[in-house]
């Protein structure tokens, strides 16, 4: 089975992928076999740029071209190495004839399985502003909280100009840190979706000892080692 | 332009070959664009054992295929992220429409720029034992020395069993820095190519005053950048 990867959003995150992948894959599935794996690294500041501007017809063009490219590569199953784009999951993946793992779906499922009932939820503006990790959740208990308005406009300046080129500065991470405690004590939140796959990169479970940490990326590359067990029998 | 990467041989390379074609990217092209790029990642376990049993029809077919799929997928130039299977250059890239670039080609390139004459030479057996980097010097006054075949052997086996899986212990570096001094004594070699993409990694030109190391990565990496540079113009 290939692995298609939907990735370069942003190359920090596709990278972190990469290596989780074949870990992984040794651990739970075969330490002789490398996956064989197909990567679309696609341009960040374009994608940034057309999110921003609201030009989403384009942007889906961009990303279904890079899809397709997936496809005739040869994927049999795809991961959107990033959380922002699957708000546009539907229009990219209509045409693509393989299962195409929803962060989204996956990290709900990690979720409610958790019995937390009170989400903090950080990540670029697209994704803390849009229902894309609302919308499951409309039926449940489960509430999802994200940080104030200038916090968000920090995120994800951070986001593009400086986790995305692989640079965390002291500074940056304690912000964060600090965007989390006030999530706790103005929502007390008992969960807290890292809706952005460069936030794991500094944000360990361990440093949090009241709040559970959903890593999206770690959530998604575990769904897709269990897809590849499940084909493997 | 899009640049196709034939990679995974091995993952640590390839995500250094990524990392370093963004910076370089961004250093001498456009800061604000992230370029383009799809990554064939084939099993670097499947090409060891192909190559090692010396099945080379097969070999041939499977980095074929990996090439047509980076021509599906769109490339616009190809660069083959490790030394190895620039043996059967002419063969995995005979019906590719688009430039490869070769990392012997503009390795021998760059030896022949810096006037050294005495260049070992470390890699994998297949690149030690092969005439792949004695071919292109063979009318020139340049010599090329490799080590003992114990530790051609020794040197084999690390790069597949640990370099190959992110894996530099202490012992294993100091060793190979000793084949180094060896190689200096010996033959007293002025230069030296680091015929494997992982070598890099761990050797770097201010540990060695008097032996010029020839990084094939970045060297290729580099003539990747020349090309797109005069592409853009």
């Amino acid at each position: 089975m290939k692995i298609g990867i939907l990735g370069g959003l942003t190359p920090q995150a596709t990278i972190e992928y990469y290596k989780l992948i074949i870990s992984q894959y040794h651990n739970k599935i075969d330490s002789a076999v490398f996956p064989e794996m197909v990567i679309e690294s696609v341009d960040v500041s374009k994608v940034h740029h057309l999110t921003m501007g609201k030009k989403f017809q384009q942007l889906i063009q961009y990303l279904s071209e890079s899809m397709n490219n997936l496809m005739k590569a040869g994927s049999d199953v795809i991961l959107i190495a990033s959380n922002t784009p699957h708000l546009f999951y539907e229009d990219i993946t209509r045409n693509v004839g393989v299962p195409v793992i929803s962060i989204v779906d996956v990290t709900y499922n990690e979720v409610m399985k958790s019995k937390k009932n009170r989400i903090g939820l950080l990540g670029t503006i697209p994704t803390m502003q849009s229902d894309l990790y609302k919308k499951p959740f409309i039926n449940t208990e489960i509430q999802i909280f994200v940080p104030e308005i200038t916090q968000q406009d920090f995120l994800q300046e951070k986001i593009f100009k400086q986790f995305s080129r692989g640079i965390f500065i002291e500074d940056d991470i304690t912000a964060v840190g600090n965007m989390i405690h006030q999530l706790k004590s103005k929502y007390n939140i008992n969960g807290l979706i890292l809706g952005c796959t460069e936030l794991p990169i500094f944000l360990e479970q361990d440093d949090w000892d009241d709040i559970t940490l959903f890593n999206t990326a770690a959530i998604h590359v575990d769904s897709l080692i269990r897809f590849l067990k499940k084909a493997h029998i």
